[in-house]
């Protein structure tokens, strides 16, 4: 699939991720050509293993890729796999390349080797832009790293509390679709395991320990003083889609907001930005799913001291391959919502 | 339908607590016949309105019901609804009534009236017996407040820690299915409303202010000292159960549990009870969906300083009719499972 | 919302074919400007009752729309209401019609009377182009039916064999997702009533009588000869959606042809139309949810005699408002997947 | 769990069935002791695989389970792999042997043959009973052939008709949950594969092909003389349940009866059996759904000349499980729905 325009590659375009990515991109104004490749299905027609992709192409061998040639390469890969082949692109010229892995996510290398081992690149953890436009601006560099899903929807609806009020406390309750937790079939994946049921998970002997609150801690550092945050993620019966629930506690002698004063700084502070927005009503899931929105909400529990957060995303969009190519087009000088004009 | 045993009665028996109790009790050994009314159906055969239901009966008009002769009646009227019917069973002579409404829940008087309006009966509050057995014993007397869904799940996870430890923040984070907003059809619980979807629910005017909040904090407060309780539930596309991931901040200097030592709590506190059981695992609502269990877990954030508990209950069983039945063996000496074997 | 371009009216707005319109056409290239109608909800914003919905237009009374100065009117109501809607817009001089109810489907009023009752409008009838353009040709005239959702899928598998084979028998097994059954809540669209669930319906006196099949019929009558047709629907737990399972018997002395001998048919037939399309596969819904996709394929069971076709499409586009807009399209001389671009 | 009462021996007790067997025997009032064994999950506690079950029991290796001593053995391994272990437990001298796999369904080895492979023990054949009671009667001998989940809800309708009338061709157009497809994760039994999605299963090369066609056409044999069956099986997003829509040609020269004719056959033919029932309103998957129900109906089409039947029952337990322990109540002369009190 050739035409005038950018040669973009995408590497494991076989995930949910990828095939998001496909699926954005081959509808894309300013892309020319997409080499989509595949470990696993190398040499399969797309449209066999997603019929609802309508793309004539076949999955590549990643290796048979010519990177020097890309203008763009996006890497949905697992952490840990995804750092040596966004080396290899940034070393054979790829113009820009958007990495959808936690690995670069994380600036502090010993914080990642905490929390996911030890880093196979921490030379190029300098070089990455943390792809969350709407707090971070428009990235800059070679190297996106593209944010996680849960830190998305966290990180919006806390950023500008933490920007302006002092926190003491933060426990965000988080519900995602099964979309979330990958491609491969596993036993908690099976639909009879998912349907009518709710699971809790990310706990480790007793303890939160989901991998996303590490993410969540160091990027709302980069705009406040934050305390640690608990994290405790839900499996749900729906197959796209986060909600966030944020309970957040604030230091003595700070005085609790007005809900209408919360909402009017999400205002302000995202004003310009096309896919973030803030209402009165909570928002729900399918006020995102299937868009690359994220829809902010807050509540004052004045009885009980607390401030209430609500932040939702569709996971694999605004929480993945929707913002890949919303940093894709900010970083090539496009509008944001290019390609994802239908997404709004 | 007429055997020796319990002359019962239903009224509101073509709602869902009303159908789950027809179910349970043209099972239960102990139960000779049935009057199940209802005011919007009486005429019809039950299982025209309820084909999973194997019964004969048609629906009764309530007034034809001859009170004087039932043994127990269940009353699942709307709250406010169900105090006239109560006080007229009791006068009757009716022996035991078991009401799955709000409206003995609350002893204060000025506290049901800030939250449901003016109470119909306040002078049969002092009679009624809180049906948490598991927490405060077999019902006495002749009247049996049934607990709302929400607080059992909760009361029973938050029961043994404030009775052992100071808590300064409760934050309960509360996911129901849908069989929770009654069969009454609405926008709301249409199915392409609730599908691939979740909404948070009871906030009024920016505030967190659903009803069971202060059944809660009621609740709680006969077992130690508890702070304003922050409630917030979400509606699940799920038909049945319900899940309670709990935040919890203890006072200054008190120390943080280990997550085991809590499960001990648990046992201790609910051992010889056959419906109550902590697990490590959180528990899953698939776990006790169908079922009159509740299950327990708690987990201990120790970066975060905060205690987690985790709480599930069937939302129609053991929130609801599988309870009721309970509370009505407990009353009448049976064992608490007889009819209930099967839900354990 | 005015810009240079289009100027249409959306008639019943408030429902599920009305709300797609608006999404639809909000982002179509050609829409300068929407009128946006409804008769239960004029005066409140559109995005309060559609929060998916991303426009800033409020519900106007239908009266209050200008009906001479639309370009195209879209009219989404129940059948029986919609035809005198429909005469006034022509007679005010709206340029095309697009109409969304069973009123000018059927050309014999006889028949239309039978399974609906007296029909307002008559005299229209032959004014009207039944808007299923791969088999009947881009609209002419004013006044396009548009297709019930059940009749495209039927129609689209049927055609081209109906048109090739003499065909002796036609069972038609439907399955839909609940949008099909209308925004309006109902007790069998409650999500309890719903989910887990599969139900026969259409059954009339125990005879299978769903308003579908006189317009399957008839349609078909158009392309060939046509036995009486049996069409049994059911409703699924899904939002969105149709498969449509069709078993064929042949004319004695008429041969079973084989399976990508039907696929070739298709290939033929549907060559160069944008939405319409032929797999060895058989389609599954997801393959065409959330697209103006109808997705068709084949099988053989030459055991039993019988040749047996497979149809899907999203009840909600192909089936309904993505047709609708296809069917402007097509009328007005623009590509006929302008607007829909994303949804191929 | 030692009792006094059966010893019951279950053989793949990890899988959907065998868990459900699992929970129907743990509370069967005859039932003593039994031994759950797996060869996959030795060792592991049942309830931490199944944290539903509330027995205390860990699976067991296959191999250490006394056959001599067991009074009763099921057998829920796959098709090909359950004959062997049969064999052994029959020579061991286990009492009674119910296999839920397919092996010992066709009493034509050359059937079995062209259907499945080489049968591993075909001499064993002739002692097999095919335990549809309400059809072929109480199980006689050692060994009795538990019927598939699709010929249970498909002879129970068609037998009676089949006996009376002269049937010159059946369409069956299956839909499953999806525990039909048993435990093991596989991409098409991913939540998000199965989620808002229905898709067409059983085709091989472009025709029908699934292995319950040969059972059901062999089972009515032995009723009547049957056609050639069309079986056209559907994978549901639930988890458990199945409904079948038939589609009836008579022989020429055969008259249409009334649908209620064809629910007088059912009444007199299932007189007297618990699990049965004929009803005018169609039966949803609802009704039957974590029940030992059939539920059937019938429609005619006179305008087409079709005889339409409906038949659902839940395939874990009509379709499997429950029906295997109601073979064992009848040849054991126990009460036929003894432990199944609650499942009618």
């Amino acid at each position: 699939m050739w035409r005038v325009g950018l040669n973009v590659g995408i590497y494991g375009g076989s995930g949910y991720a990828g095939s998001e990515l496909v699926r954005l991109l081959s509808g894309h104004p300013e892309v020319g050509g997409m080499s989509i490749s595949s470990r696993g299905y190398a040499g399969r027609p797309v449209a066999d293993v997603y019929p609802h992709l309508a793309v004539k192409d076949s999955f590549l061998e990643p290796g048979r890729v010519d990177a020097s040639a890309l203008d763009v390469a996006f890497v949905a890969y697992p952490h840990m796999e995804s750092a040596g082949v966004v080396r290899d692109l940034l070393e054979a010229g790829t113009g820009l390349v958007v990495d959808l892995s936690a690995d670069f996510r994380l600036v502090d290398v010993a914080l990642y080797n905490e929390w996911y081992g030890d880093h196979p690149a921490p030379d190029l953890l300098k070089e990455a832009h943390y792809g969350l436009p709407e707090i971070f601006g428009a990235p800059e560099g070679r190297l996106v790293a593209n944010p996680g899903c849960y830190p998305t929807a966290a990180v919006l609806a806390l950023g500008p509390v933490v920007k302006r009020l002092k926190v003491s406390s933060v426990a965000i309750n988080a519900l995602s679709g099964v979309s979330g937790a990958g491609v491969k079939p596993k036993a908690n994946t099976h639909f009879v395991s998912v349907n009518e049921n709710v699971s809790p998970y990310g706990l480790v002997d007793g303890a939160p320990r989901h991998r996303h609150t590490p993410e969540i801690e160091a990027l709302l550092g980069h705009v406040g003083t934050v305390p640690e945050v608990t994290f405790v993620p839900h499996l749900l019966p729906i197959s796209r889609g986060e909600l966030e629930t944020i309970y957040v506690h604030l230091e003595k002698g700070e005085d609790l907001p007005e809900a209408r004063e919360v909402l009017g700084w999400y205002a302000e502070d995202y004003e310009g930005w096309a896919f973030v927005e803030a209402r009165e009503e909570p928002p729900q899931i399918s006020h995102v799913a299937n868009t690359n929105r994220a829809r902010l909400s807050a509540a004052v529990d004045r009885r009980a001291g607390k401030l209430l957060l609500f932040s939702a995303v569709d996971n694999l969009l605004k929480g993945a391959s929707g913002a890949a190519v919303q940093n894709m087009n900010l970083a090539l000088g496009y509008p944001e919502d290019a390609g994802l004009e239908h997404l709004k």
